[in-house]
């Protein structure tokens, strides 16, 4: 189809990579740019002037969702979208979401630079919040149409910070059901992202085809005992909250590890009422993640989750109470996108694997709206969520090298 | 030595008591007056112009501790410090620290109106921050030049906002040792204060007389682990220091219940970083608490505690630091006032007995520096620090008479 093979810039793509890094920098070597931070929008700003020295049309949806669009000749013609985030975690890592945004608007480059004209315009994204600073995988849920009940599902009592961070970046909360698209005007989706595990560190394949990415539900669970003055309650009459919630931490993994050795688990963190060195807790509340890519074992896991909480909470005499602060259901991706993402593969003849993902992305919102695929690049050691971590350069090459032949593939597909 | 016998006004004294229960009153029926904070402020103007609407001679030290003096004729005459303080624990009760200085008030005034004139000058006082808000027993330490190393010990990261709390309430830093009082001009220290433990409520006693003050040390123990993504790390290459503090919670309460029966042990707060629900805890700094009325044993207390938190920073391949952040000595009381307060009772024939007090008061610091006295009355179910802490208005009144015939005794001994 193409009459000039498109190449990306190596270079570029390089001082665009550490232009971004040094946004949020952090002293560890990390990254501080969680979702609608000053940071965030620092990072949005200077992606949205890349954007406009690329000569693509900048465009915000009403989640925030950032895109630069890339039209071809055909204005009937459907959206590829290529995209991730440039959010991240507290002190995250430099690559994890950056690599997908930043390899997207490089490939949309090299196919301005080859002066190709595909049969469907093209739209890099960075999705907002996907991390989950205040609603995982936010943007893609809005661009869905699946932000479940409205915006603040599952926040509680951070609606009103929320609500403030929204309007800071200019998103007004009562438009954002307005990012529904219709999937209709999609031809897909395609998303670069580094494993953040360690099975393809481990075998040294260079790609990554994800096939399924776990579902995920994550809860707040607050034991709620009694406060006392510490020096004069009789050890029998305390109701600690926070010494069941440790009973709880040890005990959870416990029955992960008995009953689901395929499952994941997380307590990411714990909060403490008074918290007064001389009073004994009367709340703790621990915030629990579980992972699987099985939809039965997933909901089994649940179940035993929160039995065991009750029982601890029982046998401690305290109470607890269980609030679910966020799902994301099994996704399966596009088996018309994994076997063009392989095909890529073998045309550029890298070597590669099936595998799932055992971390949330966008892919997983989109999946369910239009033909999804996911490349994934190696993580050194599987760190990641880590200022330490690391993905070799030319693996990030390799990655954007795949994600191009894969577009090209899909133009030859629809052409 | 007396004309008139003084006669306490329980109506002015219920009427004070509730106008003081009003600042800072939270929904449970509780107080939030916080050291320094805008309520204890609140309480400082609302006590100081109960002082000058008692013709007490109002004074501030460098400390913060607020006075209302009533002088005897003798201008060379001693000074006998009566009170406890205003602030409280976060949602604490509404007895615990106001009965003392109340009641010290209300004996000043039945003294006056009596027409007495005692050997020495009286001194109503509140204290600043006894409960450690920011510095445990600050201003009795102050008074007594006990602040070890400066003003900021064990503080850490708090020195910022302990020092902006300190200018709000007028207190400047530079001048705190300037609060420190020459014991000559003391005759002593007498405190009424609720037991906020159950041996009083037990054993149906009206007043407790205070022999000894545990002895009190706190800690942030601190673990630190490795920050990674919560789903695609193998829980084997996990180094979660949530994980790590919870074993060290249960495992130091056995330790306190095998080896210290007469100890007491509290874990008040842990924090988590970066505390987000997909990562795994990288820091959990725990605050320790322990107490012994013994001051060998609550040596040993602390030695196994910091040997069992390194063992289990071993055993999870995390690591620990362990910081001091508070040290109270064992106090016992003034034999003289033991025998007058002892006295007092007798001669108003309220049932009485001896006991150590298992939390710490201005007390503790002034026992070493002026004869010191503690009058104790019941707490119901020893419930204290929490809404529900209750002492029965007949306590409270009785609590008061023996403070004020202590007082009467001192003078008669002294006149």
């Amino acid at each position: 189809m193409y009459q000039t093979k498109p190449n990306i810039n190596i270079e570029r793509l390089s001082a665009n990579f550490d232009d971004l890094a040094d946004i949020g920098a952090t002293p560890e070597g990390g990254v501080n740019r969680l979702a609608l931070s000053h940071e965030d929008l620092e990072a949005r700003s200077w992606l949205a002037h890349q954007f406009e020295l690329a000569h693509l049309e900048v465009q915000d949806d009403e989640a925030g969702n950032l895109s630069g669009i890339w039209r071809c000749q055909n204005p009937d013609a459907k959206t590829l979208l290529l995209g991730s985030h440039l959010d991240t975690v507290p002190n995250g890592g430099r690559f994890d979401g950056s690599v997908g945004v930043l390899g997207a608007l490089e490939c949309v480059q090299a196919i301005q630079e080859a002066g190709l004209d595909l049969p469907f315009h093209l739209e890099v994204i960075d999705f907002t919040d996907e991390e989950g600073c205040w609603q995982s995988l936010f943007g893609s849920r809005a661009l869905t149409g699946n932000l479940k009940d409205n915006y603040t599902y599952g926040l509680t009592d951070r609606v009103a910070p929320f609500r403030a961070a929204l309007f800071r970046a200019g998103i007004r909360p009562q438009d954002i059901s307005h990012a529904k698209r219709d999937p209709e005007t999609l031809l897909g989706y395609l998303e670069l992202h580094i494993e953040q595990s360690y099975s393809l560190d481990d075998t040294k394949d260079d790609i990554g085809v994800v096939t399924a990415i776990v579902g995920r539900t994550t809860y707040q669970i607050t034991f709620h005992g009694e406060a006392a003055h510490s020096g004069t309650t009789r050890i029998s009459a305390r109701r600690d909250a926070l010494f069941g919630a440790s009973h709880f931490i040890i005990d959870v993994y416990d029955l992960v590890r008995e009953n689901f050795p395929d499952g994941v688990i997380n307590c990411g963190n714990i909060t403490v009422e008074p918290g007064s060195f001389n009073i004994i807790p009367s709340v703790a509340c621990v915030t629990v993640e579980c992972r699987h890519s099985n939809r039965e074992h997933l909901q089994q896991m649940e179940t035993m989750i929160q039995e065991l909480a009750q029982e601890i909470a029982d046998q401690h005499h305290i109470k607890v109470s269980i609030q679910p602060s966020g799902q994301m259901p099994v996704a399966v991706m596009s088996g018309q996108m994994v076997m063009a993402i392989e095909q890529a593969c073998q045309n550029l003849n890298v070597s590669n694997r099936r595998l799932h993902s055992l971390a949330g992305h966008d892919a997983q919102s989109m999946s369910s709206f239009t033909p999804t695929g996911m490349i994934f690049i190696p993580s050194v050691n599987g760190i990641s969520h880590n200022p330490k971590e690391f993905t070799h350069w030319h693996h990030v090459v390799t990655g954007v090298e795949v994600l191009l032949e894969t577009i090209l593939l899909l133009a030859d597909q629809s052409g």
